[in-house]
């Protein structure tokens, strides 16, 4: 220090003074797992239990599937990757992602219907960018994942929240978002399996959401980021089943399903026979903001084709039975605790949603009081729900 | 199409209708290009000349060293790079910067003052957003990188434009930013060496913007994403030696050096001895946006300390060779064509800016004109300047 900081700064008339991003990032998922981790108390003896986030790649037993990492070093040799991709993505990554959604779909999604992201996230701040026309407004699901609403407050996307519905099965509140919507309405957000109610949706469930969006004349952006972890009685159905009844956007990613969140490959996909999104426009303007906007490394989009095609179905099933057990016994034991109930057992995603009573916890103030004082005194790390009465935790 | 796309389409009220995204990603350095591409005859037998952006990275010339292959492939392998990374970047990243900053520096800098970022064009991305504070304006450089502007308008962040002055070796028309600047002005950027000028600044010149900034009471935002590619008589000096004298943000990345910019790693460090970034929560506010936007790769943030500590000094001086050559050839044989002049031969970075004279160029309007031109009767792609008059080329 040559000079004293506070005299020497007077001067400067710069200063890090983006409310809009003060405002976006001070609320998001990071911020506040962050601030419990700067709570614990590291003379406590016992391991932090990290539950904070859905990423369990560091567990042993999750360990990413050796074809996967071999099919990534594979192209980290190649020579090939190197260069700078299209802002679409690489073609052979594009394809592969067409190939993958199209086997469970009843018409085929293309190449041309898919841009390569840097993660399902960067897919969630591409979506908000493009939807961002002045006026427009975009409905979110509450409780919800974050990312929606800080990068559509980053954007001047006006978003507004329909509920989540603890009492049946965490669905959509239909009836909440026809009365949320106006002539302003864009799109509705689904996320499914969901992040953070760990429900996974019915196929009838996702009809009627097709049939409110059709009825308002809305897009469907459906978040599959945690496509087929599902472990209960309802199998994965991707929204995209119903791209005929109202255009679906789908959005999805490695992260989850190959355990690898660090490799940050994601993906945008026109999921819509009717064509309404090309003749929109939607898919262009995606590319036209991954023009501008962080391209996925190219190796790893390069060596897609090869996770995809190599990864053991064995990988899949045994990750869904180590999910399925801890979501078992993590519901069992909240069935344990006094004060904490949990509305839905879980049956996807990585999460359980548990509902705290506060009248007889003594000196919890609300959520995020309780997960505080549990990362301090216990040394367990789980995050706080939208509501101020819940929680979630994966 | 199960309906006429038109008719269908009209009940829709959504639309890729976002008007600043439009103008930002229309000007795109990547839009230009991608529509050059598309303005090439493929019946022409001869093979297209890319000299469009850059990423020499697909020449065999240029192939990254095997030694940062090996250390990326080993990361890749290794199952400790999987997860999620902090918002700040991998810790053993972040040291590897600090240290290799440092040394050209006359003070310390430590992983605290580093933030990873997916590449050189993220850095832009973050820094336009932190600075974004209603009012405020930046002075961006002409010609220059669009990527500067593009994010710019996308968060709502005025910029202005200083020349550089191709008769003075590109430098910063200092009086120009003296004029321009308010008390609104937050920052002036440089990029050294120079995209897309060719040009490397001397150690007096950096010295002299410090001045100008610290009068200003502004901020110095470096780009140094091309480092060391500097093959005339002025090595490069990094502007953070001048740091003392007014704050400097660096902006890097291994894309150049290391002929990797499909690795996608780059990162913004404050080289700053008197902290007034730290005082003024630049740093802090960085990290927040960050949590909130892209990760770089985890591995590829791994392999990073290794990817640094073992490419051979010979990669660099070879790589450094052939592009010094390349600019020679280019150089002279700009001598030889009528019509265009280049007033500074190319010291450093990718690139060569040369000045067209329209009054010899029968039915040519101006650079964009001239270089769609090119593209489609000789195959040869290069971007128009920022200049109607002007076109540069790597």
């Amino acid at each position: 220090m040559e000079n004293g900081g506070a005299a020497a700064a007077a001067k400067w008339r710069f200063g890090a003074a983006n409310p809009a991003l003060h405002a976006a990032s001070s609320q998001s998922l990071r911020s506040i797992v962050t601030r419990l981790y700067d709570t614990l108390d590291h003379t406590d003896p016992r391991p932090v239990a990290p539950l904070g986030h859905g990423d369990p790649s560091a567990f042993a037993c999750f360990r990413a599937a050796p074809a996967a990492e071999d099919a990534l070093a594979a192209a980290a040799l190649s020579g090939k990757n190197n260069s700078y991709a299209r802002a679409a993505g690489v073609e052979e990554a594009r394809s592969a992602v067409a190939a993958h959604l199209s086997r469970e779909l009843p018409y085929e999604v293309t190449a041309g219907d898919v841009v390569m992201t840097a993660g399902c996230n960067h897919a969630i701040e591409v979506m908000m960018a493009v939807l961002a026309a002045p006026g427009a407004n975009v409905l979110l699901p509450r409780p919800g994942y974050p990312m929606y609403e800080s990068r559509a407050a980053l954007c001047g996307l006006e978003f507004r929240h329909f509920d989540l519905l603890p009492d049946k099965s965490w669905e959509v509140d239909l009836d909440g978002v026809e009365a949320l919507a106006d002539g302003n309405t864009v799109a509705m957000v689904i996320v499914n399996p969901n992040n953070p109610c760990g429900c996974v949706y019915s196929y009838d469930h996702l009809a009627k959401i097709a049939e409110t969006a059709r009825k308002l004349g809305i897009l469907v952006i459906s978040d599959e980021v945690y496509d087929h972890c599902a472990f209960g009685s309802k199998p994965f159905v991707p929204m995209g089943v119903f791209g005929g009844t109202a255009p679906v956007v789908t959005m999805g990613g490695i992260s989850k399903r190959w355990m690898v969140p660090g490799w940050r490959l994601g993906w945008i996909a026109a999921t819509d026979p009717n064509g309404i999104l090309r003749d929109k426009k939607i898919i262009e303007s995606v590319i036209g903001y991954r023009a501008i906007s962080v391209d996925p490394v190219t190796f790893v989009q390069g060596a897609l084709p090869d996770i995809i095609a190599n990864t053991d179905k064995a990988f899949f099933e045994n990750a869904m039975d180590v999910m399925k057990e801890a979501a078992e016994i993590c519901y069992q034991k909240v069935q344990d605790i006094e004060c904490i109930t949990c509305p839905h057992k879980p049956e996807g995603s990585m999460f359980v949603m548990v509902k705290l009573d506060l009248s007889c916890l003594d000196g919890i103030h609300d959520g995020v009081d309780f997960c505080t004082k549990l990362a301090r005194e216990e040394s367990v790390v789980i995050c706080p729900g939208v509501f101020a009465d819940s929680i979630y935790t994966n």
